[in-house]
């Protein structure tokens, strides 16, 4: 059993971050200005949709657990705020004009894109890991994350223009490679803390809405303009399909019939991720509509029977579920691309987008983020970053001050030990 | 009493919806392809607005009920994400070209705005329909919708920038007669249900505000360019008079003096409901605030006095008080329209807008809604539908898994008979 | 101790806000008019986002009361509502063109930034004021602010675009000023209901997201068209600066090593007031991030250590602690304002900032907004406004009709004399 100091943070997740920090902004100090007459004007719409999405939309999604709100929302902060600087470093690394990295509105849009996969990897192991770890997974991820990125845009020169791969797909199977390095077999029996409240589940919901609305916006904005409004049209269908769907498919799977909240809040957002590579092709509303429906089907089925296979018998406890709502229909987004560049003529800047080149990008992402994942899984392992017991887990009160009063209330309830269990772990 | 399978909706519902979501995709396959050059790019952010409003907005607005906010928020997505699909067929078929439906950003707020009829009418209905009659009642309503909207704009030529009428006025009084037809005597006396808690109201402010916010977005969507500012300025003012006229007016119908949570979340959107119709003619901000006085006071009375008579004496049992909120305050809006056409001179689109045109607008609108509303009352009454019984109204764990940990929070504090009537409703 | 009318407020609240309303209909009637062949379609979305950060930012982000949710959003809410009315005319009268004062998107960002100084000011006596008070505060506090801004602006020619000192500074100290006038000495020993519940903590997170997210729109929505973009990503980077040194700090200051909510909720935000000042000069991420830091710093001590002194020694009880997110980071804003029209070249409108402009204009705010604020203290106390009495503080129950279910729910758990007292009291 850990002893106290295992979660006791206090002085080496301040030096952290602090350092992480400091050594960033002498990065930007060095190397970031501004980017002159760019279409920032534009594009600023756009950008806070996205924005609202990773830090609204990914964090309250993540606020369903009973017990883990304030890590859900606040953890996510961190992390997005800290991957959006250490992302405009990464991504510009690899775009330098003149020695200098240039910031617009697009580098910003890229930067929150960059955060948003150690978000989805976040959702893998929540509830079983410390900031520090969340730290440098962030750092880690998000360095292989623009590795992968520009390997997959310009050596490949694949299109993934709502990045179903090269976020999506990547920031799952990333997340699902840690998780199994980090396999807790302590966890094998369902935690108590691990289940939802009816509030809990309410402001999950309105991450869902977020991401669910913005998600246009998310699967367009790095589009040519021109493309823009084919992927903002193609988004609203696929998601429109994909949310009868799994209401449908929600109430199918259920032996007395009932919607299941876990599904309305993941495996309606589907849509978006499946039609993310090809949302800015000539697919038509129709073609993002069968996107729609069986990203839809496969996210239902991944969260009602894959995922309890998974980790019962592969040792992947995922969280939230990100293999069903981001690995499978990132996957078939991929696929979707392969096939519509098979069947169909398209080019992206006046290169011919072929199914190979799209192949080998989905492999290429799946690779590094398995390896990338696996890697990162075993650093975070090393004893002296620290570690939640078992007991801990899905459990605000280990990093944060929590109310008395609902504490009070809570033991009131039913769970007479949490008051010793926090004090020992202290 | 009904047995235990009208609620049991495993294979009714999931079958009807996957039915529906097939059809709609074989006729988007065959009539909707992209529609070029258009002024997307410019009313995106105005469709994103709109698009919170009826997600988060709506949504979260009937979330008020303290055991019915997974339904609330759940089923206003589900029809929302329906009726846009359906909106854009229905309405579409009026506007053909080449025996095709162009969509953009334009006919997607339009999709949207179909789907806010329903969502009104959810209102009034809300905790006494299964997601089956819900369904029924987005096609039948949309499809009726797009036909008075095509009346009063091509053929009457009338005005209704904001919808005060076709959607508003439309959706409540649709509302209203169905739920006349599906009129409950079992709940003559307050189911106890029927209310609020502290958290739950604080949700349904979520949804205030959004729609307070964007409700300028809304009204100016599709107003011609050179006067979507004249319909923005209007309607922040028309809703900022409203609200301190509800603030006033919620204290002083209150014998001890104290605000009404129930007029704070509704009344003081009264302002952009009314000044919907003439929201692009110039009626100064001075015009805008004066009808934005007179929504406040009619939706504070309506709620306070007239519908508890409605009520009593007409057995329209309409839960979310749709009435105060579009119904009365859309009439108002008709009526503006009415007055604003009658003393200046207003064109649209180089044609005369007359007060003969916009009363004609405002009856047709209101006959067509009641008729509509009653033949749909009496199609959703059928039967093999399903109904909820009395017993089962308001509660969400007849159609969702409700997280057992409230469930048996609920049962500690009060509710000792929930657990047993649920076992019976299966 | 106060007797029961002090607090019921049926007619002077109802009459006071119908006569002020009715006022403002009448200046608005004879001044205002509509803008012509503005630039308010390119500035509408970022009217949109300071719009929802007036209302659902300011407004949810003072929800952390565990009773004193429905006050914070909805008092928020109206005065939010009737100052933007009222400050399109104070704002206005100064820059009146042939006697109207003229409205279009870039007067309604000017009209929403005059209420935000009223919000802030609010922060600081949240629970102990009347709506009346906060009325009155209101018109007070924006004539004042109109002025105070006419003169930074207009006489002093001192840049302040993101409004760290004429907004921020200058609501914060108002506000001090106020509570200091009003101070409670019967609050000394904390009062039981002024303290958060793990969900009153989780609503105000939305209230902090949603500013956190929307500040760039801030900071930049009266920049000139080629500074915006600077200004927007000036104050994104000085955010997530100060993000990361919110979460270090709040982690170092505590002996267990744990986050305080109430340190995320605010200091997190100093980032964005701070770089507000001189968000748009070029001061490059670099520049933005050192003052994020700086900011994060600053607001950080500042509720950890300053805040308990300013209360215990000079009798300041800030509710908020508005002193810590919008005095200090304020003031730092106005510094660094100084210190780079010091060390750069800068002009705005072609006219040259100097160290000295600046200086005046953060002293003028300061001075200007203490006196202001003290007189209006004084106004505040007089006795027929009637106060709230201290027991009775932080309850919405005093000014709302609350479920009693809740109200059940709570004396069930703990505050058995909750009843009684409310009894007392009307």
């Amino acid at each position: 059993m850990p002893s106290a100091s295992d979660t006791n943070m206090r002085f080496k997740f301040s030096i952290l971050a602090l350092l992480l920090e400091v050594i960033t902004i002498v990065l930007f100090g060095i190397f970031v200005e501004y980017k002159i007459g760019s279409d920032s004007d534009a594009l600023y719409p756009h950008f806070q949709d996205v924005h609202v999405m990773i830090f609204v939309g990914f964090g309250f999604l993540m606020t369903f657990l009973k017990k883990y709100g304030f890590s859900s929302v606040g953890i996510n902060m961190l992390i997005a705020a800290f991957g959006l600087q250490w992302g405009t470093l990464m991504q510009g690394f690899w775009h330098m004009h003149g020695g200098k990295i240039q910031t617009d509105v697009r580098s910003m849009i890229n930067a929150d894109f960059s955060t948003a996969t150690a978000l989805i990897s976040f959702g893998a192991v929540l509830g079983k890991t410390t900031p520090i770890q969340m730290l440098i997974l962030t750092i880690l991820e998000i360095t292989i994350f623009a590795c992968n990125e520009h390997l997959v845009a310009e050596v490949l020169q694949a299109t993934d223009v709502g990045a179903s791969m090269t976020i999506h797909a990547f920031g799952a199977y990333f997340g699902l490679a840690v998780t199994l390095v980090l396999y807790r077999p302590g966890l094998k029996n369902k935690h108590e803390n691990d289940e939802s409240t009816y509030h809990s589940d309410m402001f999950a919901m309105i991450g869902t809405l977020f991401l669910w609305l913005f998600w246009p916006s998310f699967n367009s904005a790095i589009a040519s303009r021109g493309d823009m409004i084919t992927a903002i049209i193609n988004t609203y269908y696929s998601l429109a399909a994909s949310t009868i769907v799994t209401f449908a498919l929600s109430s199918l799977v259920d032996k007395r019939g009932k919607f299941s909240m876990v599904l309305i809040q993941n495996a309606t957002l589907a849509g978006g991720v499946a039609v993310g590579t090809c949302a800015d092709l000539r697919i038509y509303p129709f073609g993002a509509m069968c996107i729609g429906i069986l990203a839809g089907i496969v996210s239902v089925l991944g969260f009602r029977f894959l995922s309890p296979l998974l980790e019962s018998k592969l040792n992947i406890q995922d969280t939230c579920g990100v293999h069903n709502l981001h690995g499978l229909p990132g996957i078939l987004g991929g696929i979707a691309g392969i096939i519509v560049t098979a069947v169909t003529d398209q080019t992206m800047h006046g290169v011919q987008l072929t199914p190979g080149k799209q192949a080998a990008a989905l492999g290429s992402t799946l690779g590094i983020a398995l390896v990338g994942g696996a890697l990162t899984g075993a650093i975070l392992k090393l004893p002296f970053l620290g570690q939640v017991s078992d007991q801990n887990c899905f459990d605000d009160s280990v990093f944060w001050e929590v109310p008395e009063e609902e504490k009070g209330h809570e033991i009131h309830s039913s769970n007479r030990d949490e008051n010793s269990r926090f004090e020992a772990a202290m």
